[in-house]
């Protein structure tokens, strides 16, 4: 087992990450406060773990709620339903949840802690490659609305999160791929020694190699957990892990939330950072393409849904909360491993990258 | 005007007391970061301020949200009403929300800001009494849940609290007492000397007085305000604050939140609580008598709903926040001016509590 310490001051936490974690009551006690638990997972994952969490938790007073599945169910209506559930089972402010799933049930999860009585004690236990690498470390929680994603939530930091690497065994492959882009992004926007080692690597890692594996989540963690010490409420820094999801969230808002996975956006989104970084003659051409190729080669997406328009991108952008005041700040690449947010662009740089990636 | 300060670190604020403030746009533009403002208020305040708050934010972008009035709107569904009005109207992360109403609009509005954008910036401009020395000071925010009071919420801080003592003109008598309960209380918690100097001027408090009403409000806020900077998240001294509310709560509760007014069912709180002091022997029987005529002459009651029994109480009780882990905490008096947090007392006292106050 490895682990990793978000350095918050009083709100520090460790990551551990390691196989078969999930079976060690020793990991979760010291982070379990009182003497009642709330499990919060979903109909996919409950078949799979729910039962192996419960067994070690013997201790407690073990309550369930198990969600539907799907980021179309983050939404007000499953956080009331969360809350229903601890107050149903008299859970007091000594209660500690645990997020059982991927990043919609660990997002969800922590939000009603942050919220359930003014705040109570949480354990991020991801389940897919994307909530292991990113939403389960930094303390980002929150519920989407319909007019956009992530807009009601709260910084609230988890007391531990358990990465146990055997649970990516039951995970599709479409959800591995999607968490891979979030892998990548790392090596974009910090560490270019990491991204060659992902393109050297990629079968090892697909394959799920547990010495591969490991060192993915690892580095990808460490990456995370070191920009969110420097910057935990997104003053500035932080703000370089939004690689594209500026252009990812239009592409899954326009979709609904449906049919395209968080990742997946992504992934077409920073392909669409990289060209307008090389655009502004930051990167070259070259880095763009070999972005592309390694995306193809997860079996990610490389192009919006066929029907979106520049004007459909420009809508959504519009809603985003990187929009400071009305001008679109996007992030973009200074260079391969290196990222920066501005707002100052050629709008008609922005307008032919949105042309060229909506041209069929 | 009379200016404290709110002590909390990079978290301080100014609370500032006075005649006409509303009228005063330079209170008020430190304390608004962008160039967007969302005025949330309600259908009984709006007729009266709304247009002269209106009237010196020119230079801003302002939106409004009207509730309906009352503590049965302070909702999940409420704030759901504020986040779409926020994104209707295209608020950025630079937003700042103004409070303009009584508790209910209050810790309504700082539940929004806490979670719009994961939070964003809010000022209370608190209309009633109570608000005034109660809810407005301290950062407890949130909304009801139809299985408890302020089950779900945050701590989260205004950027200021600006007290126009001229709306208390327009307060109708009945929540001028209720207002007066929770001064009352920070007499009997930490305040022996103010408690007397309410009995000595009562009749120049209720007749608006200007000068007797800034102290009154003046001398709540810095009770408050002390306890806030001691302890922001209620870890222990801050919950004297909350003598007669667990009692109360269960009044309120056992009546849907109708009817009777929070003030009201904390006067009636404080008084069990001082019954309860007394029958341990830590306060006389004298102390409990004079609390209950003074609370008569503010027109508050001094017993809970008739047709209420002692499992009634107890029923609500054991949902309390308060509750840690199935023991009952109150706030109990060792003295008259000075509050104490336990749970260790025979039930049987607090059986008796209940019996003297349910028997007719």
């Amino acid at each position: 087992m490895n682990t990793l310490t978000v350095d918050l001051g009083d709100r520090s936490y460790p990551i551990r990450i390691g196989s078969g974690l999930m079976a060690s009551p020793a990991l979760f006690e010291p982070a379990i406060l009182g003497r009642q638990v709330m499990i919060v997972t979903n109909e996919t994952v409950a078949p799979f773990y729910l039962e192996r969490l419960k067994h070690i938790l013997t201790r407690y007073q073990v309550d369930t709620t198990i969600l539907d599945d799907g980021e179309a169910f983050k939404n007000l209506k499953s956080f009331d339903l969360i809350m229903d559930h601890l107050l149903t089972q008299h859970h007091s402010r000594g209660t500690t949840l645990i997020a059982l799933g991927g990043g919609v049930v660990g997002d969800l999860t922590g939000f009603a802690a942050a919220c359930y009585q003014r705040g109570v004690n949480f354990i991020q236990v991801p389940t897919t490659l994307l909530s292991m690498v990113d939403s389960s470390v930094g303390g980002k929680t929150g519920v989407n609305h319909r007019m956009g994603k992530n807009m009601i939530g709260a910084f609230y930091q988890p007391k531990a999160v358990i990465i146990d690497t055997d649970t990516l065994k039951t995970l599709p492959a479409r959800e591995m791929a999607a968490g891979m882009a979030e892998v990548i992004k790392y090596g974009l926007i910090r560490d270019a020694g990491f991204l060659e080692w992902i393109e050297a690597n990629l079968e090892a890692v697909m394959s799920l190699d547990p010495v591969a594996l490991v060192h993915v989540i690892e580095t990808s963690c460490r990456c995370k957990a070191n920009v969110v010490s420097e910057d935990e409420r997104e003053q500035d820094v932080r703000a370089i892990l939004n690689l594209g999801h500026t252009f990812g969230h239009a592409i899954e808002a326009y979709c609904n939330y449906k049919d395209w996975l968080h990742g997946e956006a992504v992934a077409v989104g920073m392909l669409m950072a990289a060209d307008l970084s090389s655009r502004l003659g930051w990167i070259d051409r070259e880095a763009v393409e070999r972005l592309s190729l390694l995306l193809s080669r997860c079996d990610l997406p490389v192009r919006p849904p066929l029907s979106m328009k520049p004007e459909d991108f420009m809508n959504y952008m519009a809603l985003d909360k990187k929009v400071v005041e009305g001008a679109i700040r996007l992030v973009l690449l200074r260079a391969v491993g290196r990222a920066v947010v501005t707002a100052d662009y050629p709008a008609a740089v922005l307008q032919a990258t949105l042309a060229h990636f909506t041209t069929h």
